[in-house]
């Protein structure tokens, strides 16, 4: 005789939400080329021809489009030095056409990715990667979110998970992911806790986490037997085949919300690009007229 | 019949360490003057007459004067606003006889502490308060520590402590010491958890960390019966009459090691801020020549 478990949780719809903002982007974009005469500019910059770069730059210009965000796209040859994109970047980040700058990473690991983010000025710094981002979102500074754990929040928040005092767990530290995220989560007066590579005992840490954000880039790396009952997962992985980072069938019956992939966090992450684009371009534009 | 529980806690001398860090700077602030014919400079910065705050910057000048690093020092009145606070941070930034920068901190309330940080030049912020050296110290760039904590990561490396998979968990989360103190344990692979004020049960953090530091800034805070058996201690609050957040003679009894106060992170600070203002001079008159 087999057990079965059935979800009990309540999905978290990304793709629902993330439409309501973009149509909000939308209508504030129109609203700003009826008022200036110009609408907001998108820069991304593409090094090589990696198949899965290719369509995530794609799926992004085209989201774009139909929004009312023009993009203009930059694509660089796969051996492109760091100098050189820093300069592609650089130049970006001087022209008045351009409001905000996405570059798709990683770039080949022959780059300097620290350097090629730091090229793009923080006001055009969309996606949120750069240093001045950083620090913005942890020391509670004006500046723009990292896109995915900035989409994130707006999720929580949608969902209204209250934060406070709650034990976040971020399984995973990169710059632009697992480390932004705690930051954002701590000023939201949870306490924080960053697993990765190195922790001891992984699942003594998840199994506590009241709110658990998967976000290693492991195919179905976290399961049910290691977290909390009733706790918020949100899975920010992507791997290959649409699979996340997390196991969903054990996970989801046990939390009590749980982000699908896909459709949870992903819809979000462009979204918040979407957003921000316009919000700098409302900002680039209002300073300039 | 009373029950006494004994120390069992090797102490982490910050005195002694400090001195020799101090030793170092110095012979390399003499070396540097013969060769440049110029002394390492720090700008100390004072607004209003907090008796605390005289009696830091004298301490820090004085520290600075037996190293051969010349200081000096601008004292602003209690009401110096945000913007005069801002020009004449900015000046010293501009000013090239000036190779270091500290604003003694807590400023009044009437003043945007971030914005008066933020006026220093990064090359110059040997206190690591700008968002580029948080920044720096959480994404591993080059960068300032924050004196407090880039002293404790010294000081945890001269006893010894493995940082490597090691659940380190930080109770407190200000800018310039919790926030950046977790980020530097985490760069060193240590699992982090960052407490605070609205935290929910905060024992059952404390009780499982393999590093505990405190940084609350609430005298005797932490009490041996929180803390688990065998853990490394670091008590970097410092309250009126010399009393840390750590209980000292409880925590003791269960530590392996531990900090005391004063006498074990305090120098350690200060050995950090003339180090740093070592390596900018360094740098600066480096370039220069």
């Amino acid at each position: 005789m087999s057990h079965t478990t059935s979800p009990t949780a309540r999905l978290m719809d990304g793709t629902a939400f993330a439409r309501r903002m973009v149509e909000e982007a939308a209508e504030r974009a129109a609203a700003l080329a009826a008022r200036t005469g110009r609408a907001p500019c998108l820069a991304t910059v593409l090094v090589g021809d990696d198949p899965a770069s290719v369509t995530y730059v794609r799926m992004k210009r085209n989201r774009c489009a139909k929004a009312g965000v023009q993009s203009r796209h930059i694509a660089l040859p796969a051996d492109t030095t760091t100098a050189q994109l820093v300069d592609a970047i650089g130049e970006l980040s001087d022209d008045s056409g351009v409001h905000g700058i996405l570059l798709q990473h990683p770039v080949g690991p022959h780059i300097d990715e620290r350097a090629a983010f730091e090229a793009i000025a923080p006001e055009k710094d969309v996606d949120g990667v750069t240093a001045h981002s950083f620090a913005a979102m942890s020391l509670g500074m004006d500046g723009f979110a990292s896109c995915t754990p900035g989409g994130i929040m707006q999720l929580l928040d949608h969902y209204d998970v209250d934060l406070t005092g709650k034990h976040a767990v971020v399984v995973g530290r990169s710059a632009i992911l697992g480390k932004p995220m705690g930051m954002l989560l701590l000023g939201r007066n949870a306490t924080v806790t960053y697993c990765h590579s190195r922790t001891t005992d992984l699942a003594a840490h998840t199994s506590e986490a009241d709110v658990l954000i998967a976000a290693v880039g492991r195919p179905r790396f976290l399961h049910g037997d290691q977290l909390k009952p009733g706790a918020v997962v949100i899975d920010a992985g992507y791997n290959p085949g649409n699979v996340g980072d997390v196991d969903f069938p054990s996970a989801a019956a046990v939390a009590s919300l749980i982000t699908p992939v896909p459709g949870g966090v992903g819809p979000m992450t462009i979204a918040t690009l979407l957003t921000q684009t316009v919000d700098a371009a409302t900002r680039q534009l209002g300073a300039a007229g």
